[in-house]
């Protein structure tokens, strides 16, 4: 296995020293910074790192991201994907079937390359955004490489992939740098005193000021998913401070009372179940099929826990074996029967 | 030592169990609920309860505080402090020499007495807002209660601590309510699909919907603290939404990198010096004066470690001995003879 990382800071470093240590690949690397000798086997120019490599792992700041995944993609033969904070623009600015893209829930608070270290991935969701157009055995492909790195690939789209980051993560990382100006005046006005904070202003404000040159692009690319949720923010914080100025008892009670019981619920629905079952799926051997069964299980909440592809003898047909949480199972059995395969 | 705690709960049980096993107090309680056994040696009606208490705690919620304080000063000759997270209502509300306003920065996300611990307020900022009637005598022998169970005792005007609260504390809290929400539309949109999430809302979610009970009364006890603040949120909200709608890099750029600065600043102003040094201050022996001393270090920003008062022969004038930091020494001895009070 032949690994390329373009970008080699905290996460492209951290997909260097995994896939060198946990996945036995030889790793080369490019980064206009130069490349640590100790996290990759060899370093080149872009098109030097690339070639004849497996899977080509592009770690560049958003904006940067379609330029980067195309100059790798006619460097080499083999799957690209990107780790960028938002998916809707790379996907749409790049159409080949070998870019897949992707998006680590991990690491952040420490950038630079000197942070790295192979364990960054493990048990961290691993976003992919395959299209219809992606060829089933290079996704699969990819999905074991990440599976052997410790993370837990998931099938998304790339559009909801925005959507779910626009609420999960970007507006709390606006909420945060929003609060560090507020207690930042609180600070002025009284003259410098320092605030003793507790535990819910360091929770809160961990992401303030995050990289800015990682994240002017994520919050420029989704700004369209962005904007109606600040819209919302406002219209909530605006009838909290109604609420307020009129000494409502009542509403305060009811709104919090709300809150809570949503963040049960939110809580509630990342809980997985812990025995996993397979389910054997037939399907015909065209590009996009594997892609299908993912983003509809996916859409159906159900996780994939494990996945395997064994193609038929004679080529035309194969099999897909997948390993979902065994509460799942029903109803992964069903959206997969809703896309006209049989499941065994 | 005998200490009564009124109203035991996570801190009231705390409070309690960190008295006897840390201050080798007797301790007794009462609370509407029943006081577990273990918790305290004794217990009884309020008026029994605080018989005979040389400091008694009041842990109410905070539209509570003003009778159950006025019902404690009534039954006993001691001091009578509180724990509420705003001051200025019950501050306001009672108006007698024997009663200390506090407020510890510690506890929340596990309520009940059933979680209770001695070590709950080990290092814990606990705020006290002494006024000008304070007497110095009955702020010391709280002040090293406080100290002697393991919190970091420091006093400010109950406006100022509520103004501070409100940008460290309610304001984040208001945050993770909406942003729950704006989390469980986004789920509710994607058919219940569980969105796996990052650190950043896991940290800006801890405390949303915090106990009801608890929060409507300060959230409505400092409404015209928390108001300005959403108003100002509010704003700045609307500007990162224009700036986001014009795609305007370079206003998203300035706007971070500010964040981060402020960030930066937040977290300097919380560094203390490690080094204690100790200031003598020869003082008239009225009520008011210690209060007055431990006001302006805290506006100054100087953190008092630890204090001792020591009356002289005459009874008339007395030493207040204070320890802070090495660093903060000059600006210590500068406030205090701002005040008209010689430093040896």
């Amino acid at each position: 296995l032949k690994i390329a990382v373009i970008g080699v800071g905290l996460i492209g470093g951290s997909v260097a020293l995994a896939a060198r240590d946990r996945a036995g690949a030889e790793v080369t690397g490019f980064d206009p910074a130069g490349v640590p000798p100790h996290v990759a086997d060899g370093a080149g120019t872009l098109d030097e790192a690339v070639l004849g490599a497996d899977i080509t792992v592009v770690c560049a700041p958003v904006a940067a991201l379609p330029a980067a995944v195309a100059a790798a993609l006619e460097a080499s033969d083999g799957i690209v994907t990107d780790v960028g904070s938002t998916k809707r623009s790379v996907v749409a600015g790049v159409d080949d079937p070998r870019f897949i893209g992707g998006h680590p829930l991990a690491g952040a608070e420490t950038a630079g390359v000197e942070h790295a270290r192979a364990g960054l991935f493990e048990g961290a969701t691993w976003y992919l955004t395959p299209t219809a157009r992606t060829e089933g055995i290079l996704y699969d492909r990819l999905y074991r490489f990440l599976a052997g790195i410790g993370a837990r690939p998931q099938a998304l789209d790339a559009a909801t992939h925005d959507t779910l980051m626009a609420a999960v993560s970007h507006l709390p990382h606006v909420l945060a740098n929003v609060l560090v100006a507020q207690a930042a005046r609180a600070l002025d006005a009284e003259g410098e005193r320092l605030p003793a904070t507790g535990p819910s202003f360091r929770d809160a404000t961990r992401v303030a000021g995050a990289p800015t040159a990682i994240w002017r692009d994520i919050y420029l690319s989704n700004a369209d998913a962005l904007g109606p949720l600040l819209d919302d923010t406002i219209a909530r914080l605006t009838q909290v401070r109604e609420a307020l100025a009129a000494h409502d008892a009542d509403g305060i009670v009811a709104w919090n009372d709300h809150a809570a019981g949503e963040r049960r619920r939110l809580l509630d629905a990342q809980l997985t179940g812990a025995d996993a079952v397979s389910l054997r799926v037939s399907v015909p051997n065209r590009p996009g099929v594997v892609a299908e069964v993912a983003l509809a299980l996916g859409r159906g909440s159900v996780n994939i826990v494990d996945m395997a592809l064994h193609p038929a003898a004679d080529n035309a047909t194969g099999t897909i074996e997948l390993w979902v949480a065994a509460a799942q199972a029903d109803s992964a059995r069903g959206l997969i029967e809703d896309l006209g395969l049989p499941v065994a």
